[in-house]
């Protein structure tokens, strides 16, 4: 049921929701609030929350963070307040913690050396630990966020310069973090050793470096000679050159995410050197391998299963084409339809293109089933339109694990591979035929056999989880700010 | 040079703007404001400027209307406070007039037999005149629009009944309009007698009827037999049944709209009993057999191109792909790249997808062109990207003449195709090839030779116009509410 | 009962309401603008429901107003927005027609001379009937103001120019009107024969003029040389001189609003040439002599009746004391006390200063009672801190009859005094006893036994007034925007 | 020169500006919210920049605040949303730390004893110090207010209760501090030992206890049995007993503030057991006596000056009037006059009433001269409204020393009797003589000798103060969030 405090998000669907997109720029004498702005702008997709920029100026730091789009937390005398060299963004969906204010990023705070701002994507599995231990020593928190946990951790940390306390923080870490850490006259670069969340840094045009967790925002920002920072890397970033530094080993086995290329990225970014679009291209060819279908059409859900549409119906012959619209218009509501209007079935977020399914046999790709709360609805829709079979094709194997490296896949009790075999799964859905794409041929697609998380997929994490702390990271905060 | 106060939306390009959807309700015992609510968000495509609801509850009319997406005009406690038995409902783009609040819709006024409201899509080409006649009456004008001309004609116009007065306020309008009118208790929609802009009934499947301007809203609200209303047709709404009127002769020949295939329409609503995605896959099918190319992906501009590129490719056995990404994240900003910014080359509604188009021979698709702004910096970034040749085909012939009927295509001087030869325009975009579909080739892919304008491609209005006075309707108003 | 959606405003107590205060400036050179908006919030006391502000600079009008306060509705950037060198203000509480912003002022139509605003303080006893004639003429009305009958009966008035306009409208409107008249390159001031409500003018230090409902606004801008508009006269405030016109012939017997001097102005003002403070002070004199009490210490109902008990204190020889705290925190808010909370006897905008008035006896000064909420409360709050008695003093008539010139006293049922005789009023209050200032005393005190409107005191009316259709105007409007 | 982004609040006068006020409520089985929304209305005084509100329920708290006045800051659904049976306010005028939102009160953090939150008037002079302690131990600080080291040394505080751990920290505070301090299901009062700022609890008409800065807000709340916080004592409010214990044991000399009685406190309060009101009007008598003149009439600086006003009258046997209007209509606004209309002598706050000052001998009554900037300009308006003679007498002796204890005195060098001479200020007033009262005459108007601290005055401090580091605290935040 739905909180009448709530607001719906029409286009939040029940793909597993990423938490954060981070961003840095360190640009002299450039207008870097104004670079962020749009940085965060080309980062939109991992998280329409709340956005933040925080700039600095060598004296101090700035800020201005607010719940809402990018677009909407920033006015032109917002963005011409906040002067300086270097800036910090972050967009933010929430996964730990609540989602109120209280929790947006980034996290600003005085310590003994100065100010500090800190953006993170991850999720530290010991956070809990960490928290109540500082909570025992007498410290307070503001928030439920990890990130403060993070926060606070730096002001405490040993070391004669911010490099030093930052790689003594991590050693304390366990989990993922893709953070950007700014001073008030440095700006960092960091990855956790397992590369469990992307982090990419480039060269600006103008002079100056920028850092964002996709390559597809640098390149927004006309970025070139980017990279990846690699696992376990610091990277300061200065005007002329990265002052770099392997702060620890990177871990024996990394741990990429392998959903940045079945789901979260943007199809135009890469990720472990890999053309995100190209990489879901081969899913749909290997899944019209693994899993043919006699069909006249194939058809995605929009957005993010198109690239594999396209490369399953190359690879079978079967015809492309568009089966779904899907409402373009984000915006956050609280209204909600009336029961009496969800029996007129009234539809918010994809209508179907009757012509293009009617009298035919349909292949349906779908990138994958979390909640399992959309694909009975679609196969319901193309029925309805007339669709003679529908064959659905889901181009990642069965998610039966939850995630605690910073992905909000729910709990076992919600997956629905946990609960339901592929017949039933089958049988929910509606469709004819349901096939999932093997490990082993998601790997193939992606390319290389090793160093990426399948814990979703086989149960395997890639270190010790506490399952009763690790997801929410400690229990419900009894202190809430709205 | 952009004002500073004036909004940049994102995904604004080039396109020919259209003004305006609406939507009407007589639903008894629903929740008619949520309803509307729903239905506008389905037709928030056709203007995202402004948005208004008003209800009738048999004893007055109340309304909400602002500046915004539907989605941030309407919160619930204003959905809750519009209680009644009628819907009427507007989405904008602003044409004639300033994109002022005060030009919002719908128009509310009290007359001598109550109140009366109207939300209208499409262009009086004798706007001005009648506007100036009545000025001359001795009436004043709240605002600039052509619609509040309507509204004022409703008030004084002769007849026993509301019926009456609509007929014969319908004599004297010349041009494009879509209307639904609503009294204190009744609600009525009205097609110009050249059916140039769509207006489509139909039957809710909880009793009641619905109205508006594509199918695809109402079948988002779950409507059944749904039908166009026909040129100069008048329907009165009710409970059980729709009471038909011809109001006006239809025109000797018709005038619909063949932009709303080109690219106004939802890809999934129907338009002269077409399919909208059919037509636009014929049109590229067509456009692949008159201007075939040697190439090794056909790739759209997205979104509206879409359907067009899947027919070209099927059509020509080249391999469809994605070329591009398209940032979904909406959001009005006041916020825009400095001169430093642009030389970056921020980018900020489209990403190249590299590898896509790297080293290849590239058709793209683009479904018109209109002020010529957005194909040439696309074909840059494609040979930036890499790609050896770009192959340019245009969905539609060449627009040469501005629209009077409601569509904002720009004066003459601002039509690309006007100023320019094939091979100019070609030059400029920095295409290898430029193809245009031939008018014939477009009535073909439509399926119908004659009842359509043509007018942006040949210059041959549906009735005579008066240049000087019907593209923004009078002259700029001299007062103006902000 | 406070229906949900209406503000509480904490200071509306139950004095009558005055509808409006009216503002213009001619100032070249000057940023208009900004004097309006210091202007308006010197008539702030006048209406705080909306404010509006429209500019002129010879080629059209420019206008922003929304609900609010004058320092809610305006920011710096709106203010910037609004260019020109004439200025014209308004101020509002709602009297006739519903509290929707539709009836915000100024009004603003494009006529056929051009675009005219209008801010209009007072009610034309004859708006029905002249409404209804333009509704029969076919004319709608998107408001229920009769500001718009003005307005709209402006832009049909017959004349050469705008002053005969003026004049030629003026033949027709019968109730109270003082008016600024804004156009693309002229201003004018505008009262009624009657002079019924205030209107003045001054010259600005630096060229220029100004008019105002009232002199202290004009102080507050600087003026000097201030007047009043003469009753029928027409001004066109010019940079250098003003151009003054008798439009129509002083009413024989003028009518200017008694209770301008017993609460609404502010005690800075002139009236009649009278000093506000001045004739309240002689009204708490009079009072003295009329009506002595033995008694400790005289005591005013904060603010308005401060300046009539001192003059009551001075006379009487009894000493002069604060007996109430008055929360000076403007805000209106929608959250009232529950029931429980009022049975507490949470108390918002008075508390009663316990030492001034334990074991005293108490002559607390009121200057009026209207529907007599107010007083009753209060002569508790008095009992309950002790006082040993409570001598109610009121500086005016007992008020028996409604006003139909602008000011909301309520109706017949609503008055106090028209439903009980004083004995009884003097029962309901709780107080020991109960004196009214008798109408032969109160004009003593303003100094002048004609020219004033005592119909409420008298029920008199300056002319035949229809108490059917006068008091709202029309019967409440069918159509309504929120 | 005020800076753009900074609000003018036109009420804001050269008063030293208080900081704070502090509110809690027990009331179980009460809407506890709605009850704290009013008793910080009736507080509003204290504090204009900022409001919150926190509820506890037993089982976590929830909080609220943001800038703005209380009926801005609040709307029905907050308050609705805020459910407990315990509630904690504040109002806040920012003295340490700058005005950011992040320096907003209550302040609320996770400890290891579950959440706490804390609303504080006063200032701690060793705040410095225990921050700079805090940070070098690790700790991180959100928030630039001496407020935030309190609730988080109450997170660290050793103790097995809250009590305990109250306790134990305020023996490391040196200076003000009134707080109202909640659990999750506990509410505290607390005061320091020297009493500086005051605080009174009262039991609730219906159940329950409610604590507050003043008493009359709690009569506001209708309040019985009120009493004074003792200095030393923390309070536990339970239900139906206060539970009380000396925490420390008061200070050998207490040093309650003087200027609650000069001007912070609203007149209907008590302070020291002393009518607020009853004191100010000895202060007068007691001006008379010291400081008489010959003069026709004495006039108040509205509103604060306005019982001396009438103590002096009544004493000298010169009467009372007012001399001054004052605009009511507070709004913060960020729109100044132009250096033009300053020039033209644009009177925003003030108007003179010419009649009651012309040609007298008027002897003007200010309650204190702080930085100087106020008295000019009204002895000013005095002169041009025809005053012959001016006689300034204020009600306090000169104020030549800075207050470190949570009041904005300025600086030394902001002090107008710290830089000049009584004849200097004389002179840069322009009034005809001047006087203060002295300090014996203001202790004997209060009615006691010792007990109050007199630094402003006197320059001896209730103990040592480090005037580098405790008026800010600390120095400037170098992060700051807008």
């Amino acid at each position: 049921m739905v909180d009448s405090t709530t607001p719906i998000d029409w286009l939040v669907d029940e793909h597993p929701q990423e938490e954060c997109g981070v961003l840095g720029i360190y640009a002299p004498k450039e207008d870097v609030a104004r670079m962020a702005f749009f940085g965060l702008y080309a980062l939109q997709h991992r998280g329409q929350e709340a956005a933040g920029i925080a700039v600095a100026d060598g004296r101090g730091i700035h800020m201005h963070k607010d719940s809402g789009l990018v677009s909407q937390v920033f006015s032109p005398e917002r963005i011409a307040s906040l002067k300086g060299d270097f800036a910090l963004g972050h967009v933010r969906y929430s996964t730990t913690g609540s989602s109120a204010l209280s929790n947006a990023q980034p996290f600003l705070i005085e310590t003994q050396y100065g100010p500090i701002a800190v953006a993170h994507n991850g999720n530290l599995v010991n956070a809990a630990e960490l928290r109540a231990g500082m909570l025992r020593n007498g410290m307070g928190f503001s928030s439920s966020s990890d990130s403060e946990v993070i926060t606070m951790m730096l002001a405490g940390a040993p070391g004669a310069n911010w490099f030093e306390r930052i790689k003594n923080a991590m050693q304390r870490w366990q989990g993922a973090y893709s953070l950007v850490v700014l001073t008030r006259d440095q700006l960092f670069a960091v990855r956790d050793p397992w590369g469990i969340r992307p982090l990419t840094v480039g060269m600006l045009p103008t002079g100056g470096h920028a850092v964002a967790s996709e390559s597809g925002a640098l390149r927004s920002l006309g970025c070139q000679a980017i990279r990846e920072v690699r696992p376990g890397e610091v990277i300061m970033l200065t005007n002329t050159a990265l002052s770099v530094a392997q702060a620890l080993p990177p871990a024996a086995q990394t741990a990429l995410c392998t959903f940045e290329h079945i789901y979260f990225s943007r199809p135009d970014s890469f990720w472990d050197g890999r053309s995100v679009h190209q990489v879901r291209q081969r899913l749909g060819q290997q899944l019209a391998e693994e899993a043919p279908a006699v069909a006249d059409v194939v058809v995605p859900v929009p957005d993010s299963s198109i690239p594999a549409a396209i490369g399953y119906a190359a690879r079978s012959g079967i015809p492309y084409n568009d089966g779904f619209i899907k409402n373009r218009y984000i915006g956050r509501t609280f209204i909600e339809p009336t029961d009496s209007l969800r029996k007129m079935g009234v539809m918010l977020k994809y209508n179907v293109i009757f012509e293009n399914v009617l009298d035919r046999r349909v292949v349906l790709i779908d990138d994958s089933i979390v909640r399992g709360n959309t694909t009975g609805p679609l196969v319901r829709l193309l029925r309805e339109a007339g669709a003679r079979e529908v064959h659905l094709r889901i181009t990642c194997p069965p998610i039966r694990h939850p995630c605690f490296m910073g992905v909000d896949m729910g709990t076992y009790d919600e997956l629905m591979a946990h609960r339901h075999t592929l017949e039933e799964i089958r049988q929910i859905s509606g469709a004819d035929s349901l096939a999932y794409l093997s490990l082993k041929g998601m790997k193939k697609a992606i390319g290389r056999e090793e160093g990426y998380c399948d814990a979703c997929f086989t149960g395997v994490y890639p270190f010790e989880v506490n399952a009763h702390t690790a997801k929410t990271g400690f229990e419900q905060p009894a202190g809430e700010q709205a």
